[in-house]
């Protein structure tokens, strides 16, 4: 039995970094006090979701890694002697920012980073902008608690980048997500979106024969620049088991510290009876690579 | 508008070629009389899903392509004037047969064929054993009614299938295909086993923008060998649109002959908002190409 105990913790983020950073830190008690062995954050949860505008003061939101933000998670991490995957809007260099998930071990320290990998770049979502796209590769991050396939939002859409996590051997698909409605969408258009935002991940989780943990941000934020009418973040965060099947889902509206528990071993009695891996025609994927085969 | 009334033909099958090819003859004429322009079989339907029993003597279902039975299927798609797709047991030479999707223009023509890439081998599903894995690559088959991504059942767990196709340009996906229930499963791994076939094809939906168009057979069929008890054809033929929303989907347990309205530009408006091409990390996909990444 290799069971785990994962806290999600899903919020709603302000203006003040402070009492976003103490939001997520009492959830992560509240989830440790509960049992969490691995507590993940959403994407990007000391901060409103500044990409809804091109503004080069939002830079002033970005940390750098190591800094006072990164020991504040590390100490929450050492504090509660939990695996903490945190979202964190990473300065590296002036001029030169990305969308970075740092995961602590359990004693504080750094047990690796993942740089977001797909940036997206559609209204409201100007993430071109403001992060460089990753350059550590699609690689699992090695923690007490297993190998975790770490990736961020836009990367869900991709079957690549959970199909290079799993065949380097992540033993979960995570991803810290901020992703809601645009208030203008029509309501059956809305709820093709969560459906499809689901159905993907879900199919992550099938494809890999992986658990999938997903933590979403909720809350209205609105557009400060009055082009859009703001986003609703659909919360939702949820986990999949290795046949895609939902274990937990957050509600839609609200704040949310969730611990789940899930059996890891799962992997290997699934990918018996669907052992896909074996029959992967890798002699055949070449056009993988290509832009286009056109 | 580029709208493409698709036929949809479940139905099961029996141990007499000509009743199941007369009972596929029937339904491509009734989808062709309710205004179908494509007409997708089911995987294998000339036979019973012989793959139950590892026994040379199957190899007397299998058919050369040019032949008599892809004459029949040749006549129909003239005769109705639609575009045909057919999966056949392909006998290409003594000792080498393919599971071969034969796709027939309005003309009688043979457009193309996609010989199954991924080959299953599991209790009850010993294809290994009678189709060597196809060797025509992940090439869509253009037809007047579009250029079509045929995919064959196993297929259908590979996001790396549909992605080739849909990077060639196809403007659907289509998934003949044959899978059930081992009876023997509890219920609860049934339904897990149906939800995560529906949502990884879903999800290859999703992920690439691309109409689904899934033909699965029904119907209980023995194993004649007492091996197992058994395979329950689940049915559930389903199309789902390019976010992944299902717009069809068949019953479980009876034949069904339906004809669905497919509208191909939604693919434009969905990449519009959605563009998940633009963003794909081709200089970091070359993993995809190992067995494992070990």
């Amino acid at each position: 039995m290799s069971n785990i105990k994962v806290g999600l913790v899903q919020h709603t983020c302000g203006s003040q970094k402070s009492a976003n950073i103490s939001d997520s830190l009492a959830a992560i008690a509240e989830a440790a006090t509960a049992g969490a062995e691995l507590v993940v954050l959403q994407e990007l949860h000391c901060s409103p979701y500044i990409c809804q505008v091109e503004e080069v003061e939002q830079f002033d939101w970005a940390d750098p890694i190591p800094g006072l933000t990164v020991q504040t998670f590390a100490e929450a991490a050492k504090r509660h002697e939990i695996v903490l995957v945190t979202s964190l809007f990473e300065k590296r260099a002036p001029g030169l920012y990305h969308n970075t998930a740092v995961v602590f071990e359990k004693d504080g320290s750094i047990a690796g980073k993942y740089r977001k990998m797909h940036i997206p770049d559609d209204p409201a979502y100007y993430e071109k902008f403001y992060f460089t796209p990753g350059d550590l590769g699609f690689e699992p991050i090695d923690t007490s608690v297993g190998r975790l396939g770490v990736l961020i939002c836009w990367d869900q859409w991709y079957p690549e980048a959970a199909r290079l996590m799993a065949l380097a051997g992540a033993e979960l698909l995570i991803y810290p997500t901020a992703i809601g409605y645009e208030t203008t969408d029509e309501e059956a258009e809305q709820q093709r979106q969560l459906d499809a935002w689901r159905s993907i991940q879900r199919g992550h989780a099938v494809a890999n024969g992986l658990p999938v943990v997903c933590v979403n941000r909720t809350g209205f934020e609105p557009d400060w620049s009055g082009q859009t009418k703001g986003i609703h973040f659909w919360g939702r965060s949820f986990v999949a088991g290795p046949q895609g099947e939902i274990l937990f889902e957050a509600p839609q509206d609200r704040a949310c510290t969730k611990v789940i528990e899930i059996d890891k071993d799962r992997t290997e009695a699934v990918r018996r009876i669907w052992p896909f891996f074996r029959d992967r025609r890798i002699d055949a994927y070449q056009g993988l690579l290509k832009r286009y085969l056109d």
